[in-house]
């Protein structure tokens, strides 16, 4: 569970806050983004039920900015495979927590250049950066 | 809404069910790939509830495979942002319905060479591709 790859997925920041303070701050800091939760997925309990290990705190929470969702769909129907976008916070094995987002411009993939949908992504990309930023500040 | 761009996001079928055989079909089918729907996200009701526009019926599953899960999360914990793993059907401006599902070997992009992750995410595509051969035999 380190931090160094340079080509891994999503955007990711350490942050100083504690895990139950940044449930509390994130989706604020979404919401100032424009972004509602319309998913939250705990996968510590998840796996837990359905597998039966243990697992470290980690909850993916699905953020969908309604109006840059809707712009998107409309560009290419296609996009849905790809929301809501996810921001997951996690307790590292050092009992600090992470917090990141995917990066829209990453999963869209090499051959997007020209689709219509760059511009939205990085529309995105630059809020859940904000997001990123405010939390980790 | 058309079908044809080459690196469009995901993987895409047209079907011959109509919308609501689907609905039922393909939680079945992803369960028969060891896949647990865990989200949903009826996209056509939550446009009309947060714009007040119309919109095609279409709808999200975030479908996981627990013990795949596991194993990608403890290769890296980042991969998260990826999860879960969204398959979507929609009906076209023809009314015609469409599956499709998330490529996992795009979404984690270029750079993922060596990352570990390749494996899972490799198999986690096979299953997905049997998933929608399945609704479109």
């Amino acid at each position: 569970m380190t931090n160094e790859a340079r080509h891994a997925p999503g955007r990711w920041k350490d942050l100083s806050l504690s895990y139950e303070e940044a449930l509390v701050r994130l989706p604020e800091a979404l919401k100032k983004e424009g972004f509602g939760v319309i998913t939250q997925i705990d996968m510590q309990e998840t796996l837990k039920a359905k597998l039966g290990v243990d697992f470290p705190r980690y909850r993916i929470f699905g953020a969908c900015n309604p109006s840059l969702a809707h712009t998107a769909l409309l560009t290419d129907p296609r996009v849905g495979v790809l929301l809501p976008c996810n921001v997951v916070l996690y307790e590292n094995e050092d009992g600090k927590v992470v917090v990141g987002a995917v990066d829209p411009m990453q999963t869209l993939g090499a051959g997007a250049e020209g689709s219509g949908l760059l511009d939205v992504a990085s529309e995105v990309a630059v809020r859940l950066e904000r997001v990123l930023a405010e939390l980790s500040a």
